[in-house]
């Protein structure tokens, strides 16, 4: 099956471990079983190739992302990328587009679209897997997953089918209701909307050329920024009258808030910490490398990164985006697609970053023309490129670089290096690139 | 007067500001009247000096805490050294032996002996004034100040006075009670022992020679570490018969946990903090440069700095000390004669560490056996001498030491560089000082 995942959202309800750069589902926090530390990212990606080891998945995203996501999961995934952020409908439209003009994807073939932030079995996607069986010989156009309710949420849509099968024809949608009305519909066997949706590629194609009228991939991309903000379900399924809903009722959670995220871990903390004192119902993550010690706590999440410290009782953590929104925010830590970076110091006139290089990458060939450069190499073997001189570089090699110095690094091995920064004026806005 | 302040303690009770180096009387989280924030020994320095501008005041200490108090208060400032703990007598007979054999202080003198860390008013530097005055002619051989109780508490030795005057005769001497006998001492009348008393020089050193016996200070220093361990209360104190006890009943508080300091802060933050999300009687400390948002806290404290992270119930907050034991410590920031440096990044071949010298001071002559350093300047100018050759030194300046070589650097203004350090077996025992 084609699988489009959609990867959107904004860092503030998990500050400070996410940010601008990194969104939730990249945030390593989860284990798998084998012990190790996953995020929503790479534990959906393994999921799905457990259940479908020839599995095609597209990962539907904006440029911001892709760097972080090319760290975790390597050079090959493919990405579609959106130039600006459009709504679902058009991003779908796009990958779509993708699928077939750049991917040599068949029309007849079925995609299933899923958000890359659920919280979910395997048998999720053994779900997705019917659903695109479905979508290529089931006969309707659309076929989507229903979850069954737990609860009358109040940040969910709903979808009513027509029967209380397991596969039904849709009746209607409802838009995230209050409460009171979630209630109705739980007792008119509504389903929640958890954006997931197959159909075959033609299909979406045709769709899509109805509504926004292009040529191929390339010619969507072109025009993209006059597409209208419009998302999937009001542009294609609530239109849509060939549509199937299949029941769907294992578990699946939404890690959208500290309460929510903190019970997806195993064990109470992450990192190093410490719950001494009567600690009780009290998650700690930590990516910082000095302890955190917690007394007395009760019902709290405490998260510490680069870019700062969250100390909440959890009920109160649904709550943190407005102060989020208030604080400076200068990114302290990032992953990119050729390795990380780590701000460990600030001064007025200087700057100083640790700079890790995954083997066999390196940086863009650059220069800065408001500041000084000096890398000390601490472990790991490469070469830079300084104004065009290469030279091997290795543990103890120090580098300077005035202004306008144009340079690179490439690693061998992993390469890990201090670079001071030294100037009046050290914004990221001061980087020019150049061809090598 | 000539003031001995004692200067001891450990620093896990106030962990993760305070450290083995650092002890509580060094952390910088007290604010003065014209907004500065400062420590409980620069407050205390400054709090005699505006009641008697020409007290002499000699701070006895252990060799640990040498570099901080210079750091803190000058060069400038009178310390007398212990080669070695001992109890709180023969430090105070080491430090009257400085003063009559060092500093030629008269023996019909007075002298006040304090702690260093109460958190007292202004008025408790006029008391020791008068201890002082009382202590040179006032006919008794000890004079010591009896804090009116407040509550009874446990923390505290007791005196009992043969009056309630203002100024009585020591009836007798209670130690550590239990809460009812504290309550039955307070029936009585006691008050308690803060560990402050006047004596003439001559007195305590006639004392010091009948249980010790020693010629002078280079004496008594040289055979410090034969001295049995034995508290002035229960060398002298408890065993004078002239003794009288001066009552004083302005504020006066030991703070010695988290609970009792953070009273003692001037508003609910100190450093970068958001106090969000209906927090209640919340105080934070936050030294690193990153921001802290609290959400939901309740009667907490959380306190950050380059050793680490507590976040604590206030109360919970005194039984801090076994786990702060437990913990594995490696000290991330500490203030020396010559400046401060502070650990930035650790990794298994390497460290990167910040270091700030403050203008006329420099490092030891020094070299490694097992690492190897570089040094990029990122602020102030100076002179730096390697392996004999002396050469200035100015931002963005790179000098590079490979294990063995000799090196030191100069500060001629604030001067602050990243040193990284890249060696199999980097340990601070690896340094061996030379001659310059």
């Amino acid at each position: 099956m084609n699988v489009i995942l959609l990867s959107g959202g904004s860092g503030q309800r998990l500050w400070p471990l996410s940010n601008d750069i990194r969104s939730k589902q990249f945030i390593k926090m989860l284990t798998n079983e084998k012990g190790e530390v996953e995020s929503m990212l790479t534990r959906v990606y393994r999921q799905i190739t457990a259940v479908d080891g020839g599995a095609g998945i597209t990962i539907a995203t904006g440029k911001k992302q892709v760097s972080v996501i090319k760290n975790q999961l390597g050079d090959r995934v493919k990405v579609c990328v959106e130039p600006m952020r459009r709504d679902t409908f058009p991003a779908i439209c796009l990958a779509a587009a993708h699928l077939r003009d750049v991917q040599g994807a068949e029309e007849d073939s079925a995609v299933v679209v899923c958000p890359v932030d659920p919280y979910v079995e395997d048998s999720y996607f053994e779900a997705l897997q019917e659903l695109a069986g479905l979508a290529e010989t089931g006969g309707a156009n659309l076929y989507l997953l229903g979850m069954e309710p737990t609860y009358p949420s109040e940040k969910y849509g709903y979808v009513i089918p027509e029967s209380s099968q397991r596969l039904s024809r849709v009746k209607t949608f409802k838009e995230k209701p209050d409460s009171a009305a979630a209630e109705n519909y739980i007792a008119q066997g509504a389903l929640w909307n958890g954006g997931v949706f197959a159909f075959r590629l033609g299909f979406l194609l045709d769709r899509a050329r109805e509504l926004i009228g292009f040529t191929d991939y390339h010619d969507l991309y072109r025009r993209y920024g006059e597409l209208e903000k419009i998302s999937f379900d009001y542009a294609v399924a609530e239109r849509e009258r060939e549509i199937c809903v299949l029941r769907y009722g294992g578990g699946w959670k939404d890690l959208g808030t500290w309460n929510t995220f903190s019970e997806a871990m195993n064990g109470n903390t992450l990192g190093r910490a410490v719950l001494g004192g009567n600690c009780e119902d009290t998650h700690v993550v930590n990516e910082l490398n000095i302890p955190i010690l917690c007394m007395g706590c009760r019902h709290m999440v405490i998260a510490a990164s680069g870019d700062g410290i969250l100390v909440s009782d959890k009920e109160q953590s649904s709550h943190i985006k407005p102060y989020v929104e208030q604080m400076e925010q200068q990114v302290m830590y990032a992953e990119k697609s050729w390795g990380s970076f780590t701000v460990l110091d600030v001064q007025e006139d200087s700057m100083t970053i640790k700079v890790a290089l995954l083997p066999g990458h390196g940086l863009h060939y650059h220069s800065h023309e408001h500041r000084d450069e000096v890398w000390t190499v601490m472990s790991g073997r490469g070469r830079a490129v300084i104004d065009g001189q290469e030279r091997r570089v290795k543990p103890g090699d120090v580098i300077s670089m005035p202004a306008g110095c144009r340079h690179t690094i490439f690693a061998e091995s992993e390469l890990k290096l201090i670079e001071v920064q030294l100037g009046e004026d050290i914004t990221v806005e001061d980087k020019r690139k150049h061809r090598l």
